[in-house]
């Protein structure tokens, strides 16, 4: 498969399209968000849980809405507006229309000295508050005096809502892909996330054979994924091999991996192979870095086998949670780095297959039109290919192992693979993932 | 628990009580250095094991004791007396009253060219002999002449004598302490073991819970850790999950660990932990590199999982076995130091148990108090260690292995740990040591 | 046991008789090679495998026999000719006698033109062919005209010749050494291999005590490796415990360690244990640098622990595989060392049994005359080695391990576990490869 550099361009354009809703875990952001994404993926079915209802040590909190906020200054100007940007109110404030003293606004205002231009993100979903968040440099020039602040909200029963695909295979086993939908107007974490898992999916659904069975999740981060676990934990513990917890894959400047809880999973070496290839120079985390969704996939008792595969991980970068990271942040480029780098995990996973050579000692590669007739005691590196892939092919070592040994991508071994089944020198035995104990 | 810095110079004031005595393998020295350490530890068990006793490939040696001994010159000075130091007699000397030629006496001196001013100390425990030991500058000034030389020692049927205590807790698993009391005038090697394990019992003594139990042996090295194995090897093999040999941990200088026999018990991991947080630029030996009383512990067919923890090891600093190893080289801040490490690696030890989360996915942290309501994407030291510790415990890893991973001290994380147990997040399984097959 | 250096001028000897042979994959020349080596082992069997036998995945080729070949110029010189280096005719040239014009003879000439003086070896068993090999700098200077191309030889039904010689020793565990005997004038690859190999076997046989079988085998390379693996497949998997394949070991450059597939086979740790001591900065290469026989022994199905100990590898000095390759590359301190760097591997497999120790804690040597009476807190070098013997010898360590473990050659401490075992302080077990899973 050809790298497509149209994917980047549309990817970007999905994005854009998101950008400007404003999301939160709940509310009318994250339902037009999945009808944008359901013209992409007609089948991607969404789910509402009523506000109250209890998951695992969580309660579903009451369903957000805004609809205006801003703040007016003594001389009757609007210094801040929710209109301009959805980062300004804090998510989940509750609803207030008074006239406050400069002195009292502050303690509701927030802002990052460091980052004197930037708005912050800040959120206070289970206690309640109400705030403004505005670039440190404006805070500086508010004036004494009496402010009239505003929040258009409400904080009602109402219900959580999040949304899956799955994509069957002619295996029960499945790849767990999920991202989150909860972030307003940020770009790398977390728009890139939904929109290269929808890019994936369009992606799976086009392979004209698919091994395994693929699970797109798209839930609000931490209260959406344990809702999700808890409302299919024995189809997640009895059929996920394989995980990709995806975020941050939108930007530029790096490749990242964060591995899953004990870091011994199929997926941690599936993504590890892909990305030594893809990006060789890529930053390897610890789980200890995590903060997002894996929390809850590798808690104990859930155990799934999900790591991160991301560009610039979030915490690490300094746009990180402000408006700085927006549609400039992230690139077509950056995108499509990020679903080429999930891509390649996910066409390793299907290729990952154990073979077992149907002949015994070396088989004659020369009358099969496979080797030199001319011996000179010079080999070339695919006649080299060949013999190595025969050489480990003893029904115990599977193919990602194999690449491994050899040092070549899976994605290319397979199709020495495949040539050397036509020419009757190797058998497929079974998938890898017999292989993987599934965790529990 | 604070360090406590009067235990130090209480440690040095002992040291320096038992230091004028002339202790050896067996006499008068062991059974009063022993009467000292029962005024600090009163339920200290003292044994005597009768000359003659074969224990496995020994026999308990005759009973040596010693009131005099002297070399008089050619001038009728006395120019090496046992009373002005009791190295200057080789250890297990025969009698002996004779006069002798310079020649002759040289034969029966012993002295170091390279330290002219250190007094060696020389033992013959199983071959007859008599000599004096003496700074070498003071033997090139020997005159040609006659000698009178004169020990008045005995060697003769009596016993060799060992002492223990056990303090009992609430499991019948045990932890050995051993340290040996068979030096005379040295001070790190050895009167710092006796005294650090003193009171090491004293603050085991103290705890006001002790998950296992605790058994402090005192004996003379070699025969005397030999006669201990033999008399109680079923008790030994069948309850001891821990081990330490004390040695040498009353200097300044450095920190050292000297690992089992295989390098791989619990015992190994604790005392590596409790080292890389105490004194991170401690010295790591190789079991190869013994030469105490861990070789009968450690060997065929006995196999106990005994370390040593130590500051400057025997054979490795310029005083050892001689007369400059003294309460000076041994310091209050010294012994506090290998007490202090001993002490952690105990508390490691009573911390190391097996927990598992109450609740599935991650727990919500913030309604209990133990996060921040507000969401701005970063989160504290405290806070991550919590969550890293209900990360890990799935009912498989051990405290100390949870430690390992996260990177912080067992004693710090035992206290997160009971935190979580009161706000029923996490319950306690059962005891590491269970995890522990006993060697054998 | 000395370093014998008569050894390497004997086999250097042996090397210069051999040489003038043209040899081949079948033929009057790999018979006539026997013959002279039969001279060496008198019990050395031959094996004749019929012309179109078929042997895996292969058929065995007609017989090559050729008497005469050479190229006439347009002058009526002979500017090849065969009997001047049996390396101008490619291997397996079917007969032919022409006049054809010099582009047309360009077609069938073989030279390196980076290696202007030297005559390339090149074959060509599978696809008819006819060609000559020279050095560049003669082709060069071909003129243009008519040139008379003759080719004596014959290619037709006959059979492939292979030899063994099966050593007996106490056990029926065996050690095999391959080797090939297929190259014409070339002298590290290959008549080292066939020189050291049959000074091995002799060298075994003069062993007053064999604990393990030792099967030689000589046989042309990759195919007659086949042949041999598909006679005595069941033997081979059901017995061989370790293997060697004795290839470049005559040059004096280096010494070299090619491991088997997986690289955790006895003939692995043994190899790197003699390399190591032997040869300590011996070049270590990965099974995917392989080009030799242990394609085959080690393939799957097949399995053998096979390893090769070289010194130049095949494929990496300038002159392999070339008229340079010739007995001044190859020397008689080469070939000693690669018959000592062997003989160390076998003298350690013979070394490698279990060991316990009879006593229960340390033993007490001084008595034994096994240590100092007088003690000074120093010891000697053999007195640790027999104490950390002693310590390790606990049933569950081999020989070998315990000398990896002390760092000392097992050939030195095999001695040392006899004087203990003399002394009633150890007991023999049982042997390593009873530790050995055989594999298939």
């Amino acid at each position: 498969m050809m790298l497509q550099d149209h994917i980047g361009y549309e990817m970007h354009a999905l994005a854009s399209t998101l950008f400007p809703i404003c999301r939160s875990i709940t509310g009318e952001g994250v339902r037009r968000s999945f009808a944008i994404l359901r013209s992409q993926l007609p089948d991607l079915k969404t789910y509402e849980v009523p506000s109250g209802t209890q998951v695992f040590d969580w309660i579903v909190p009451p369903e957000w809405n805004i609809r205006a906020a801003y703040v007016v200054a003594p001389d009757g100007q609007r210094v801040i507006d929710f209109d301009d940007n959805n980062l300004h109110v804090v998510s989940y404030s509750e609803p207030v229309d008074r006239e406050v003293p400069l002195s009292e606004l502050q303690e509701h205002l927030y802002s990052i000295p460091e980052q004197p231009d930037a708005i912050p993100y800040v959120t206070s979903y289970y206690q309640r508050r109400w705030g403004f968040c505005l670039p440190h440099r404006q805070r500086q020039e508010l004036v004494e005096g009496t402010y009239r602040v505003k929040i258009d909200s409400t904080l009602e029963p109402g219900s959580l809502t999040y949304a899956d695909l799955v994509v069957p295979g002619e295996s029960s086993s499945e790849v767990l892909i999920s991202t989150y939908i909860c972030h307003p107007s940020l770009a790398n974490n977390e728009l890139s996330g939904p929109v290269v898992a929808t890019f994936l999916a369009k992606w799976v659904m086009s392979l004209p054979r698919r091994r395994l069975t693929y699970r797109f999740v798209f839930v609000p981060e931490t209260i959406g994924a344990i809702t999700y676990v808890s409302r299919n934990l024995q189809v997640l513990k009895g059929c996920t091999v394989a995980g990709f917890n995806v975020t941050c894959v939108g930007d530029d400047r790096t490749y990242s991996f964060l591995p899953s809880r004990l870091g011994d999973t199929w997926s941690d070496q599936i993504a590890l192979h892909a990305l030594k290839h893809v990006a060789p120079s890529f930053t390897r985390y610890s789980f200890l870095d995590r903060g997002s969704d894996e929390q809850q996939y590798c808690a104990p008792g859930v155990d799934l086998p999900v790591v991160s595969v991301m560009r610039s991980k979030y915490g690490t970068y300094p746009e990180y949670h402000t408006s700085l990271d927006d549609l400039s942040f992230v690139t077509p480029t950056g995108l499509l780095g990020g679903f080429t780098a999930l891509r390649r995990c996910l066409e390793s996973i299907e290729a990952d297959e154990i073979y077992r050579t149907l002949v015994t000692c070396e088989p004659q590669m020369g009358r099969r039109g496979l080797y030199n007739t001319l011996g000179t005691g010079r080999s070339e590196r695919m006649q080299r290919v060949r013999m190595d892939l025969i050489a480990y092919c003893d029904g115990r070592h599977s193919l990602l192992e194999i690449a491994e040994i050899i040092g070549i991508p899976i994605w290319e071994l397979h199709a020495v693979a495949d040539e050397l089944v036509q020419h009757r020198l190797l058998v497929k035995l079974r998938s890898a993932e017999q292989k993987v104990a599934v965790h529990g």
